[in-house]
């Protein structure tokens, strides 16, 4: 049997604030340092080891995975940063709250974005300061690659390579993977492995800081999953 | 040119109480964290920016990489954990002050440890548990790679194949490299480096958390080195 173990990032400043974050490089508040610290302690106490760790280049979540590594003993895991599991990107949404997206594009426009799975929000503009393409993290990547404005579908797109190419190879070897994301980089690779529909993935809810244990078998089908408290 | 930065992890725990660590995993005293940060913050103001980095499996350097990947902003950086890294091994003496080691085995002799190349430390038993053969870290090496014991001189020979085989190779490829680990380990690469003999090397003090620029050719010879305050 081979073992994942998903945890969406502790809460951030901006969850807090009800503003779509995205790819803005917002940290943890500390409520959700303690809930990646009790993450760790839980999966501790539950006997789980790993030997492999996955982790966006989002502070939140990296400060989310070392919380849980340092609960259990594990700071010297070997890891792999990648920009493929980074928030979904809200595009020219991104900094808004809910209040202040309504106000700016109607209550129905909003409710569109948020329940379909593949109609973009409003693109950034290149020039636009939220854009990532000047910064350092992004600079080894083709511009067309880093997004401007994603649907769900969109972000499935550039999350499925990493499974295919990294993740997917390393449980085939046996190797326990730890995996440290964002609610919608987290949806694409349950909707992968369960096989969800596109209008109930938009319905699921994953929540901060809580274990998600993926039970395996040996061609990487799902047995079974359920969340460690 | 090619950049090279090294640091000695900050104060630990052992370092205060003057205890010979090696591969006990010992962690920082709360003036270690803060060297760690001020050298991120030093860097930082200095203008210094990193492709990759490297540093041992022992918390004490994990936790000062941290510390300076956390104030540079830094904290997606590829990084490379290796064994090959850590502290010399102090064999029997793990654990012990200096004053009790002078007790067990006369002042004489801890001074011909303490300053010879290559005279070895009384081994470990592998069934003493301070032996690091059932730590989960070192699984998957030969057991025979696991030392019980170094001098200076085992400490350089398992640290340069990862200089040779990894760290060399990033240099050569234009990347920056930053490298956090342990006095002996560090002793093994300026030794290398700098041409330093056999006797001054044991004599070369390394300060903890103070970064110590290396500037190479393309042939990774030194041209020169200094500290960052």
């Amino acid at each position: 049997m081979k073992q994942l173990v998903l945890i969406r990032h502790g809460e951030s400043a901006w969850n807090l604030e009800n503003r779509f974050t995205g790819w803005v490089d917002v940290d943890l508040t500390p409520n959700g340092i303690d809930q990646a610290l009790a993450a760790g302690n839980a999966l501790k106490q539950a006997g789980y080891e790993f030997d492999i760790a996955y982790t966006s280049v989002l502070r939140r979540a990296i400060r989310t995975l070392w919380q849980v590594q340092d609960a259990m003993d594990l700071m010297w895991l070997p890891t792999v940063h990648s920009w493929r599991l980074n928030e979904r990107h809200y595009g020219a949404l991104t900094g808004l709250n809910k209040a202040e997206t309504a106000t700016q594009y109607g209550a129905e426009q909003v409710h569109i974005w948020r329940r379909s799975f593949a109609t973009r929000p409003p693109l950034l503009a290149l020039e636009d300061e939220r854009s990532s393409h000047l910064d350092v993290r992004y600079r080894k990547l083709d511009p067309k690659e880093i997004p401007q404005g994603e649907c769900l579908q969109d972000t499935i797109a550039r999350v499925l390579p990493l499974w295919h190419e990294s993740i997917a190879p390393a449980l085939k070897l046996g190797k326990r993977v730890l995996l440290v994301a964002h609610g919608n980089s987290i949806r694409a690779l349950m909707k992968h492995l369960d096989h969800i529909s596109a209008e109930a993935i938009m319905e699921l809810n994953i929540p901060n800081g809580k274990p998600i244990v993926y039970e395996l078998n040996d061609d990487l089908q799902a047995l079974q999953h359920f969340y460690i408290e």
